[in-house]
């Protein structure tokens, strides 16, 4: 009885078309991380679980997919442990490896076991999978692509100067216009919890201020309080809730409110200058904004945090995101590496390309001519003028059975082909072949000589 | 206390010179995978246990790496089976999905699940990694690329010229001159067995017949002798042991041996309709020759069986092969879809081309200019000059801090720059950079106006 077959939950299958659709915004992302200096590596699938485990928080472990040792697993498993039955102690004795759950991580310990063959500032990009025991959802998958480009080994601001012109050159290249790149520094953020009052639940803050979009005023405050922060804190905070105006004005106020705070005046002064130095450089169609509320709920990020939001109109979430992070690699024993980074949500930024229709037109043509097959003499004839095509980069191919016409010309019409050859036994004997546009309809005859011609009209 | 990080044996980073390599293979693969009509598709990492299990044989069902069920996934373990502490029944009620362990299974299933929305012959390529939890070796690995063309649909011979023109076409194209193309087919193997009277013991002939190269001769007839394959048999068998001179003398001798095996005879007519074909079209580099030893152990090939050596004098083992089977998608309901394909070994292919110094010079060349930072106000001009390289597609950077220029140097250096600009205080006043080519030492200056000139330059 054979099996009905099925993927797991939460997968997908590629088919041509979005295979090449991804390909194409990978494709771009990659050129630009390219001219802009960084450069590519690729870490294992797999890592060993305590290179993973507790580095995102218990929820983060729970996440992770573990992979069950080979052999005879349960043969070194304690008794008493093993009879405990109890699947989270268990789980270190019957598995060593686990799933990459991002690429920070394992960029973390790349750097640091790399660290003597590599020349900081290291700038490298990443394109890999990464997977999640998540709860599947739409637009929610256990596996997807994460596409990371991080700088690690300096900390001048020109770094984040380079990332916002890096979205603004990637999203251009793919005629995604008017992106907003939000911009926020995680040091405004901690100057404001200081100087409302509320240093010791920062966390609880800015975790609270993101939900602001999504929940409104009343509902931050709300959650606010519930954390225990204080009725005068919010008070004091309220003026954030909304900031608006020129992005000047808007440090303005900021300064401001926050001049008390040295690590606050820090941020403005720091974004002061990514905002300033971009404005001197200019931007090709992104516009970028302040944005205090932005805080990713990322508690790693200690400098610039940024965001990017599809163009206006297009209901999406963000479609990058990064920061700044002073300590990734102090985890696995190499301090003071300072490293600031942005990703590119792959999956999203498809979405948003579908709905505006900014995929090229016959992107996944996979085929620009088919030759139809009408027998064994006139089929080596067509093959010879296939490899011909082929040579030159034309997407060709030869029917591979004289099946009935109408049976090829389906074939040809499914696969979307522009051009139908059509090399019968008369062609044959006068040394010609008929060139059909698919389209038009219309027909036209060439002779073997004129084949350059031809392939220079595709 | 810090970790020291380490990866799981048998994986591998990949550093940035790595990876440009080995997409640079990749790529002149895919090319031609177009051309040719291929299309591409993607499966994901991991499939449902049984969609795996039972495809690959005990050994293999052994070697696929399994993933273990989230949350508590003891709890659903009955007691019984759960006290009997076996590995082997426990693991499928701990683990109910496996990563893949080779591409043509979740082929297969993909062709399955999608059958109708494809248009048959359906003529796919697949380019991601396998896993599996061998015991690593040199060259041996536990993650590893395969890279599969395939065609399924279409009994037609002429995808067999086809998949033998790819080869051809791709080693070309890598410049990898003088590869060998062996070509055979199971049905010769068959009538083999059939003539000499082993027919039962087909599989156990062609392993043995397989291992001529290895084990010899003798070797061979060993084996034969110790799988209860007569004496007689072997004897009859043994003008096969060194069939040699052209190929179109080989095929007349195989078919006069065969001439009283329908099937024998079949694979003979397949074998001399491929070979001819081919003559006819010519090949570019590689050289096709009949080598009726080949069999691949792999049983479920029918007809054409491919195996590509790297040119003479390179020591490595098969860096391709493929083959026709004819009933891929049999074992999950779908009859009677003949198929052929063939493979490219990535990592052979990469240190065969290492070997042979093939890589095309400074193909990993991260940075083609490097501008030094000698302060804000300068390193904010350099910075509008790196911008517009970038633009045009030049590889550049600017150094992210105005560091000592020793340092500076060093950095450009190490990274292999062949030229680093100056734009100091007094290029700053007078609206000009200096460029140094780091090989030759030579300096030339520029004005701002000539920007493009300097970029057409490199």
């Amino acid at each position: 009885m054979a099996q009905k077959p099925s993927i797991p939950k939460g997968t997908r299958d590629f088919t041509p078309s979005e295979v090449v659709k991804r390909n194409y915004i990978f494709d771009i992302v990659k050129k630009h991380f390219q001219t802009f200096g960084f450069q590519p590596i690729e870490t294992p699938s797999f890592e060993n679980s305590d290179t993973l485990m507790g580095k995102y928080g218990d929820e983060g472990d729970r996440l992770i997919f573990k992979i069950l040792n080979s052999g005879d697993f349960l043969r070194k498993v304690d008794d008493n442990l093993y009879n405990s039955k109890d699947s989270n102690k268990i789980t270190s004795s019957i598995s060593e490896k686990a799933l990459r759950y991002d690429l920070t991580v394992p960029f973390a310990r790349y750097v640091v076991m790399h660290q003597n063959e590599l020349d900081f500032p290291f700038k490298r990009y990443q394109i890999q999978p990464v997977w999640r025991a998540d709860r599947p959802q739409k637009g929610r998958f256990r596996e997807f692509y994460q596409c990371d480009a991080d700088v690690v080994g300096s900390d001048s601001l020109l770094q984040e100067v380079e990332l916002i012109q890096l979205y603004d050159t990637v999203f251009t290249d793919l005629k995604l216009d008017g992106v907003t790149i939000k911009l926020n520094n995680r040091k405004i953020l901690a100057g404001i919890a200081e100087v409302i009052g509320a240093k010791d639940v920062l966390i609880d803050f800015t975790v609270a201020l993101d939900k602001l979009d999504k929940i409104g005023e009343e509902g931050v405050k709300k959650e606010m309080l519930s954390k225990g922060i204080s009725e005068h804190a919010i008070a004091k905070a309220s003026p954030l809730f909304n900031l608006s105006g020129s992005n000047a004005d808007q440090l303005e106020r900021l300064e401001e409110l926050l001049k008390d705070s040295e690590e606050g005046s820090k941020g403005i002064s720091e974004l002061r200058f990514i905002m300033e130095t971009i404005t001197s450089l200019g931007l090709q169609s992104a516009k970028l904004v302040i944005d205090v509320t932005l805080a990713r709920g990322l508690n790693y990020y200690t400098g610039a945090i940024f965001e990017v939001a599809a163009p206006e109109g297009v209901s999406m979430g963000s479609i990058g995101g990064g920061g700044r992070y002073d300590d990734l690699t102090g985890i696995f024993g190499l301090k003071d590496v300072s490293g600031v980074g942005i990703s590119f949500g792959l999956d999203r930024i498809y979405l948003v390309l579908e709905e505006l229709e900014l995929f090229p037109e016959a992107i996944d043509r996979s085929l620009d001519v088919l030759f139809l097959n009408f027998g064994p003499k006139e089929g080596l004839a067509a093959l010879k003028l296939t490899t011909v095509l082929r040579k030159q980069g034309i997407k060709a191919d030869l029917y591979p059975s004289d099946a009935k016409l109408n049976k090829q010309f389906k074939y040809a019409n499914n696969r979307n082909v522009p051009y139908v050859v059509l090399l019968g036994e008369e062609e044959l004997g006068n040394s010609s072949f008929i060139v059909k546009n698919m389209k038009s309809g219309e027909q036209q005859t060439y002779g073997l000589e004129e084949t350059q011609k031809f392939i220079d009209s595709l």
